[in-house]
């Protein structure tokens, strides 16, 4: 039922206006702009026709199926809508509309919700942005045009910062297979939501923006997540963490945001991954979506720098990313990748005479050798080493040789080190500005593989 | 004598070289290119000319005083250089040269030691990439050639990491007075420098990186500290903080990193800021660099999104940040700078619907607010205002009202909205990525102040 919203037939757009910068407007000129080539409907009484399609005066007149009905009309014309949409056999209603629960007009979402129920149709929102699945080229919102493509799905209960992210993700290169808006979370909430994206073959992890469940509903939520994390990795930034913060959350989407201790505790026990801010999310995201999952915990850094491999060693025994202590076969081994005056310990310093040539006779031992799982690459901008040449060197390296020890990396430097981690970031290789960010990344997919084997060792 | 450094009537480069790559040739170049207006001495028993200005056999050669020597010669060449820059009464000898105590050879860095206190030269070094001082248009590393002005000192323990960060700093527009790399710290080391730099007025705050301080010097450290946190706030990054980090730390700088717990007690002590990683070093630095120290305590948050305010405000609750409680009054006022939607509360709310006009509203209630000592303004990027309007408009109002309350500011968008967080760094109000990371620099300004205030109380 809710697979309908990522692989529709038709979309309907209630709402549809001719009006430059209506919410009618925008995101119908989304539905088409970003390409989706199933039905679209836009349905407005007083126009013929919208951006070169026929509109309809109601639902009821559109000649074929509807799977989605965007709507996005006034809030007290929303049930009319609504019972429309249920004589039709729409699937999901998606209402962008306002003025519901949020802004106390309980009785008005819950008129809604009956009428849905009754007629069997599935409600997103009310009071949201909208949602996108990029693998069918779906644009519901009236966000940007542009959804930047890849297997990151993004959940958000804000509907200002959820639009921000869409920006962000396209300036960071950071690609989502979906993203949803949940606004009121009249009846799809964030947990029904990540179960549908568990089996969604395009979404490889899940990130959230979430300020609240519904009460009553911690257990579900637990149970919920417990099964979506058996498929994927979720990370979770849980706004409200504080006192007064919850009482932003409350004046914010109305929800009740419960205490910290016990949404703490709900992650953990359900395996998801909790992130501090929106950077630290996509951070973690990008390295589960691009890498594979760790088998081992035995992690080597490689560098060119000791003072980043202080700090990364630092960041790593404080995050529990255990460093492997190398053979004295594998150190006589690295020694030969590096100026004499180098060193084989972990970190593996190659020095700052390093060029592309050490670091991949580096990685060639690191990929061959049992002792290792991990692996962390670190550069410091010298002058004798491009960041670029060595940032393709790697992945040429890495495709060459199929490499499935994850990895992740941190170049440190001016604009020339910044586009040859956007090089890497785009091909597979997660980069970080800084060692640290890095290695949290590393040590949350570490967590994520060890809470899967206690899970199944439990069985 | 080591304000010498800072503006030196002469320069004189031993080892210059005319060979491009060498670091002897790299060093002359960038103090010539970045436009040092004093004498500059080029120093080669094989050459007549360097770059187009007179060669020297030695620096016992030179027809002027020589202040600042810089060395880039074979380490085993270095005491007799040192011998001749003392009998020609150079001030501070700048020892690029590596291959001393942090390779095992002690007795050759004792050797220059005792050569320098002979004379009575100082020593920056050895096993540097030299020191810059942007004011008098100083450039004598082996770095980058750009060096961005500002007011920000960075003193580095890590050559690598450091010229790294001097492509870093320039990628983020992030200004700086002095840099200084001090490797070995055979005689000058960072206490003396940060003591020379408090009282340099082009200087607001200094930045370190420490991997650890010469055993034995600890209550030393805390003393000159003590001084320099009363003139100008100091923000360090200390590596080594935990016992395999020491031991990475051992094994790069040959440093002794000594425990973490001592370190925080002593930083504590002398109110010295520590930051956690390079981005939030800068992030802290920059918030000092721009603006005013906090008079209070009383904080507000201007935001038109409410996720963004939530975050801010666990941030701040979880930072120490104290959210002021409007009175009824300010709230009223509030009120008419917002649609009827809007929440006047702290986060001040404006709505995703806010345009130019309603921040400009709030702001000015706020600036002129006796309830109030700081302000953060946070945006979410809507389709309805552009944050490069936005960052124009809060500029130009911050200039015309010559506003004296410390104000941080995050925006969250794409690309655009990066641009207008560039212009707002660049105008004098630091912006950040995330609100998070905005609240905590505006914490590390509180805790500076107080800092300040409870020194005070015990006098």
């Amino acid at each position: 039922m809710l697979k309908s919203m990522l692989e529709p037939r038709s979309i309907a757009v209630i709402g549809a206006s001719r009006t430059p910068g209506k919410i009618g407007y925008v995101i119908l000129k989304n539905i088409i702009g970003y390409g989706y080539k199933g039905k679209i409907y836009p349905i407005n009484p007083n126009a013929e026709e919208i951006m070169g399609l026929k509109a309809y005066p109601s639902v009821l007149n559109v000649p074929g199926d509807v799977d989605v009905a965007v709507i996005a009309i006034p809030a007290q014309e929303v049930p009319r809508a609504m019972e429309e949409c249920g004589k039709k056999g729409v699937k999901v209603a998606v209402v962008i509309t306002s003025g519901f629960s949020e802004v106390g007009n309980v009785e008005l979402e819950e008129k809604i919700i009956k009428i849905a129920r009754e007629y069997g149709v599935r409600i997103l929102g009310p009071n949201i942005f909208g949602y996108a699945y990029t693998p069918s080229n779906i644009n519901a919102t009236f966000g940007p045009l542009e959804v930047e493509k890849g297997n990151i799905a993004l959940i958000s209960q804000s509907g200002a910062l959820g639009i921000a992210l869409m920006g962000w993700t396209i300036m960071n290169e950071i690609g989502l297979s979906a993203l949803f808006s949940v606004g009121n979370m009249a009846d799809i909430d964030v947990a029904e939501l990540s179960e549908l994206l568990a089996d969604d073959p395009n979404t490889k992890v899940i990130a959230i923006y979430l300020e609240g469940i519904k009460p009553g509903r911690g257990r579900e939520f637990v149970e919920t997540m417990t099964r979506v994390t058996e498929k994927k990795p979720v990370v979770v930034i849980k706004a409200g963490r504080t006192s007064r913060g919850m009482k932003a959350v409350a004046s914010h989407t109305g929800s009740l945001a419960g205490s910290d201790a016990l949404y703490e505790a709900a992650f953990k026990q359900a395996g998801v991954i909790r992130a501090y801010d929106v950077e630290e999310m996509f951070d973690i995201a990008r390295a589960f979506a691009q890498q594979p999952l760790p088998r081992g915990e035995n992690t080597i850094i490689i560098t060119n720098g000791g003072g980043v491999g202080v700090l990364a060693t630092d960041a790593a025994e404080l995050s529990g990313v255990k460093l492997v202590e190398p053979s004295q076969q594998l150190m006589n081994a690295f020694k030969q990748a590096m100026p004499w005056f180098g060193s084989p310990k972990n970190p593996v310093d190659l020095t700052g005479q390093a060029v592309v040539d050490n670091y991949i006779k580096a990685l060639k031992i690191a990929i061959e050798s049992p002792e290792i799982d991990n692996i962390v690459i670190l550069y410091c901008r010298t002058a004798i080493l491009d960041p670029r040449d060595l940032a393709k060197a790697i992945v040429e390296f890495y495709s060459e040789n199929k490499v499935n020890k994850p990895t992740v990396a941190s170049f440190v430097g001016g604009q020339d080190t910044y586009d040859a981690m956007r090089y890497l970031n785009r091909n597979g290789i997660p980069s970080y500005p800084s060692p640290e960010r890095a290695i949290n990344a590393l040590s949350k997919m570490l967590w994520y593989k060890r809470f899967l084997e206690k899970r199944t060792s439990k069985r």
